[in-house]
């Protein structure tokens, strides 16, 4: 990922873990940046989360701090004042009102963000401004993650080429509902921040909505796209404008690249899944029930054994409250339908099923024959090592 | 438990496994027996969860069987077949309609019931009537059980002792929303069938549909309740009737102890744990907050690793959804508050939350001090064990 126009990063150690890997990230915005933003829906979010939440109103951004190792979450007036008094110190360094400045901290949950080291974090990240890359920023900002997660596309927008970078954490807690994890989006297009909220919130619901590790909601979920307008472009200001649809695409990708990177660094995760219903009343439906599978401990320990269990799948289609009938229900694992209308197809040919689920990215289709509702949804196998990351973490 | 007057057991070996053990259970019901039930609402039910929703209409029971070691469930029409056929070969030999028949399934879904096998085990298991105990149809109606769960009350009504007795099968694919696995009650009291449909319903309210292993809802969940009337008692009709206050509360007793075991034998639980939400707007939204503390797969892997992990609890108090106050929470292990007003105690005392933790009983209360809403919820810790159990089970 190349540099975009009017993004510079820097990153540091705050040392909020004893570690000496970077842990914050500074980035700094031109003037005239737009932002959108979709916040966890979790009633106990991190202070970070109200200030962003707040701050969007505006639809203006000069900067964005992220801390690594510890979510300031249900920390009471110490983290909310600890936020505060980091919101001020990027300010005072960028030359910006506080309302310009986004926060996003993740990481062990009850513990006040450290205000000393906060403070000199954000300082030790401005001195470095410039001299760190996009994944030198995703390193800063991971946590369990065993790999960084990065994506980009482009799209030309009145003749002019934009890019759009995005980067994000997460691998555990991480269930849909929300804007899901920290995702950052940078472009250099120019875009109305009203037109990059409605595109973001679109892109999100079937992107980092549409994934699940756990079951598991974050209280600092947080999703921001920036949009510096260096590139040039004619400012995209409604759906109608010239490239509105190719940035939408473009935007609606770098999501659903990010999610399903995501997924695949899954706490334990040895297997992709990918969750496909159609045929249900509507899609709203159709996600509930491709959701119900996503989430269901039995499907995902039958998928880590290899076994093509769509005694379960039939379970968690039942179990969603949805509409379903079960004599027309047809179940499918990669290319090859094993239970149809209601019972299992009595000779399918058991050896490219077996192969399938021997891979790494199974495939589960359902479909319901009921309606034009469809989803998809992504998720990852529950195996011995989501036991072992999640039993011992804290410790 | 001793017999009950009006009730004769008789168990066999069907087959349905390469196995030796008794797999299915005849319980012939003296004439007059009335019956009671609630069903599994998943919406994808086997043919015998779909008999007993229509029977339980007339109230009135004459033998019940029930089969171990396959579940009949989304078998299409040759399982609807097999389950009418077992049916009316128990009319027949028991010599009444085939409306007075209750039958339940439990076991791997998608094989059709064998229809062969399944009338001969009528006859076996008639011939053997009277010779079986409720720990004899305990046993045969086990599947992945590691031990038989049973439990009994007694209750003085209108002057004369009457005696409940429970038997429950269940330990994984447990989730309420529903009344959950297969829970079979007797008793030798006369009670109309209306109001033992009321007391049951009200009873599962607190007990088989309080309890969670794995949020997984079953396709074949079936809890009946059989009133023979051989005691002797004025016959119970309305919540008014003298002694139906104490009949009500042995049965909620009998139907929470029994709920209980099921989560003591959760698959692989190494750990009972109560969830006890106080302050919550209403009980329904003290229930949505309990279910959603216990159903995090990262609250019950902390506590399988011992981990006085309040983080956990507060995130899934925040995905709820119902409302909730991040500054007034409360957190407690046990009798130790860890978090008060939305933050740490800063100097609780750590050695007596250790020491709770290290037991097999845990405890864990909320008290969000918004409202009169309160809710008590058991479920079990996530272990390996899970794990082992159910990435393997089909093969």
């Amino acid at each position: 990922m190349a540099p975009i126009a009017g993004v510079r990063i820097g990153t540091a150690t705050a040392g909020y873990k004893p570690w000496t890997r970077s842990d914050v990230a500074l980035v700094e915005l031109a003037p005239g940046t737009t932002v959108a933003g979709v916040l966890t829906r979790s009633k106990c979010p991190s202070p970070e989360v109200d200030w962003c939440r707040a701050a969007l109103a505006r639809g203006q951004a000069r900067a964005l701090m992220v801390n690594a190792g510890n979510s300031n979450a249900f920390t009471g007036s110490a983290g909310r004042d600890a936020s505060a008094a980091q919101v001020a110190a990027v300010a005072a360094i960028i030359g910006c009102t506080p309302h310009d400045v986004f926060v996003a901290s993740t990481g062990v949950i009850g513990v006040p963000l450290p205000v000393t080291k906060a403070t000199a974090g954000v300082a030790a990240a401005h001195a470095a401004l410039g001299q760190a890359s996009f994944a030198d920023a995703t390193a800063a900002i991971g946590t369990t993650d065993t790999f960084a997660k990065g994506a980009t596309a482009a799209a030309i927008v009145g003749g002019v080429r934009v890019t759009i970078h995005g980067i994000v954490k997460g691998s555990g807690m991480i269930a849909p509902d929300m804007a899901t994890m920290l995702g950052f989006i940078f472009t250099d297009a120019a875009v109305a921040a009203p037109l990059l909220q409605a595109m973001l919130s679109a892109a999100t619901a079937s992107s980092f909505n549409a994934i699940t590790v756990d079951s598991d909601t974050s209280t600092s979920d947080t999703v921001l796209a920036f949009a510096t307008g260096a590139a040039g472009n004619v400012p995209l200001v409604t759906v109608g404008s010239p490239g509105a649809d190719a940035f939408a695409a473009a935007l609606a990708d770098v999501c659903a690249k990010l999610a399903k990177l995501v997924v695949r660094d899954g706490e334990g995760a040895t297997k992709f899944i990918t969750v496909e219903v159609a045929g249900a009343e509507d899609d709203r439906a159709a996600k509930v029930i491709a959701l119900s599978i996503a989430n269901s401990p039995l499907v995902k320990t039958a998928i880590a054994g290899g076994d093509a269990n769509w005694g379960r799948v039939v379970m968690a289609v039942g179990k969603a409250g949805e509409a379903a009938d079960r004599d027309k229900l047809d179940i499918r694992f990669g290319a090859t339908t094993v239970a149809a209308s209601g019972a299992v197809v009595a000779d399918y040919d058991e050896a490219p099923v077996a192969r399938h689920l021997g891979g790494d990215d199974i495939e589960i289709g359902i479909d319901l024959h009921l309606g034009p509702g469809r989803a998809t949804v992504w998720t990852c196998d529950l195996t011995h090592g989501y036991i072992s990351i999640n039993a011992d973490y804290r410790s």
